[in-house]
């Protein structure tokens, strides 16, 4: 059976993709791919993805030029979730953090810490194009 | 701001959570959580989840033993999605694969390969209790 018949996409056509870097294994972001947007992705060799916000198709760095080459397309047991492994150009985040995952729950369970540095001022990515 | 503050559940009070390997940074499996069951993720060290398909909350590995214990929570920057680091008892898959994301897309664009030996048998881990 084909790759693309295995998947299950939402009632809205989606499917959630998480994106890791494929050198370290540091998940980058997760984002949401409609057929179109996956078959792009394959065929393109860069991630494509569909905006629910903005209800538009966007290649990862079409804008901040932080694209994201393919290296490895893996679906779980269920089929209803992707696992895209990467190679980053730049910060995956658009606040210029490496991951977008950037803050985890602190020791007191309640309270938040950031784990990363920024690498990037975020108006040096989107503000002066 | 407290941490739990700065998610976004969906508009079925859920949020997916991206469960990683803290060991070798293996993506093991994405599933939902709501309020609840992230509280009690938090309070007990265990992964608990929503299942959507059967309206129930679970904890990881309570049929099978193959339990998760948290290492770290951390959320994205738009506060809609979760990545736990976990120490994985025996297999995440129920299908007895470390992973559940253990095809990936073949080199033609179009099959399907398998990337990982089966650890268990499936009968072995649900059948036999």
């Amino acid at each position: 059976m084909m790759f693309i018949d295995q998947l299950k996409f939402d009632a809205n056509g989606l499917i959630p993709a998480i994106i890791q870097e494929h050198k370290t294994g540091r998940v980058l972001m997760m984002a949401w791919m409609n057929r179109a947007s996956l078959q792009t992705t394959i065929s393109t060799g860069k991630t494509h993805f569909w905006s629910r916000s903005r209800q538009k198709f966007w290649m990862k760095g079409e804008s901040s030029g932080h694209t994201q080459t393919v290296k490895d397309i893996a679906f779980d047991c269920d089929g209803d979730t992707l696992l895209i492994q990467v190679e980053q150009v730049g910060a995956a985040c658009h606040e210029g953090y490496q991951s977008c995952f950037f803050r985890s729950v602190a020791d007191d369970g309640v309270s938040v810490k950031t784990t990363e540095a920024r690498l990037l001022d975020p108006a040096q990515i989107y503000g002066k194009k």
